[in-house]
């Protein structure tokens, strides 16, 4: 056994070779300038922990994937193929306590009609101070009605697509106000979703989060915190926050696949309470996830 | 001389070269699977038409190209290098009637803080067919109330972004209902855009385009379209039309870098007169600017 730690791995989809991908040297470049990737931001992905060589949540993702996918009219995924994929990257991840795979589907180089597919995986940051410590997060109005997400669906509102501009121009206004992230609301102030995660809202002892008919990404990680949350007597639901109910919580996380819980300590300056104790049960559920 | 036509020219910035970027292998990968314009469509770019070797509009496209980058905090653009650059690719395609070279600026490979630039060049897709008999479009809401810009800049509305999946999602849904293309309408029922055009409509003997004000593209064929307006006797002026103004238009043009002035034949099936007089000068005023 090799007990060096590989710092990246990279696999391409490839449909000549026989196992249907094939893994490449993540220092190269892999990508035509005209994959609709990088010229459209036009293709979907997932981003996942993996917990010593096992996959967090991968049928959650492969699901949203899939979903993802057909919002765009991108061929489907062919599920068995990305999953035995991502169990090979994360093979050779076994030896990094946590990492994070990104999974990405695009349309391909423009006019081939073949789509692009590529995994790479990678040692996961260190979140530990923001789950500890909480964050500040500020409330951007992402211009949408919530309703939107109904009446327009090709504003892919449901679909975790590579156009994200609009997601990391947010996280840098969050920064210019002093903040560390961003909450999103409708137009007509409603609770959505910050950037890159899921809002989870607790008021007494119900734990809610912003009902799916929003125009929102449904989260993989909500699933299981309201699994925890339940297994700790807690109530849980699916609402229409208000930005009030957010300003008054008794408290606010965001959730999101690497980073798992960050508890928020101030909404736009106000402070919310930080519950340590249950902050640091709910992240080691997270963490402790299989599929 | 060699008289074979290149069928793509590739440039890629390179500082390490001596003239600031250098051509390459357009049929090999040239980008890292982490540059975020793959990954996040983090960046931004310009489309123009070159005719026989001369681009069109190129400061007006590279003015907007500086915008869009301090739009999204890039590093600013190094406006002598690329306009270099641009003379450069424009130049191995002086063969060509018509062609489009397209240049981007990504935020780069993820973590690297350093941008990624580069410059494709190509012979364009023949239009004429759109310009003479018309287009069929479908009206679209955008989602995003008609003052959105001016309270919400981190929705990036001025900007010419990667993160296109939204046009192309519209485009998509277009052909859905057997259009050839969508104009968006804010949810406060203003026309704003098309996917990759800009709107002109003629009323009596008044041309208007949608105010700059308005979460649209500055369009740099529009300029030009005014200057020909303005030589054939009409009055020209920026607007907030309703939707109903485009359903009862003497006339609708969609302008674009490539495919010039499409006459709009049909909004949601119901027709609009095609003056194919006046378009045909429109287009060749168009087809005829050098910068």
């Amino acid at each position: 056994m090799n007990p060096s730690i590989p710092v990246e791995v990279l696999a391409v989809l490839d449909r000549r070779h026989p196992r249907g991908f094939d893994f490449a040297d993540s220092g190269r470049p892999v990508l035509s300038v005209h994959d609709l990737a990088a010229t459209r931001g036009d293709g979907v992905f997932e981003t996942f922990g993996v917990r010593a060589g096992h996959p967090q949540a991968l049928n959650a993702h492969l699901a949203r994937f899939v979903r993802s996918a057909a919002s765009l009219d991108l061929p489907e995924p062919a599920l068995e193929l990305w999953r035995r994929a991502v169990l090979a990257v994360a093979e050779r991840l076994a030896g990094v306590e946590f990492s994070v795979i990104k999974i990405v589907l695009s349309r391909g180089v423009e006019g081939s009609g073949e789509p692009t597919g590529w995994l790479s995986g990678r040692p996961a940051p260190d979140h530990s101070v923001a789950r500890r410590r909480g964050i500040d997060v500020v409330v951007l109005d992402r211009g949408y009605r919530h309703d939107v997400a109904a009446t327009s669906p090709w504003l892919l509102q449901g679909a975790k697509t590579l156009s994200y501009a609009v997601n990391t121009a947010a996280l840098r206004e969050a920064a210019r106000r002093g903040a560390d992230d961003a909450v999103f609301r409708s137009s007509d102030g409603v609770v959505l979703e910050a950037p890159t995660s899921t809002i989870l809202l607790r008021h007494g002892d119900t734990i809610t989060t912003p009902d799916l008919g929003l125009p929102i990404l449904a989260g993989t990680t909500q699933d299981s915190a309201f699994d925890f949350a339940r297994s700790v007597g807690l109530k849980t639901s699916f609402s229409l926050p208000r930005v009030a109910e957010l300003e008054n919580a008794d408290g606010v996380w965001l959730l999101s696949s690497v980073r798992l819980a960050a508890p928020v300590r101030s909404v736009d300056g106000r402070p919310i309470r930080v519950d340590e104790q249950f902050t640091g049960a709910l992240v080691q559920h997270l963490w402790d996830r299989r599929d």
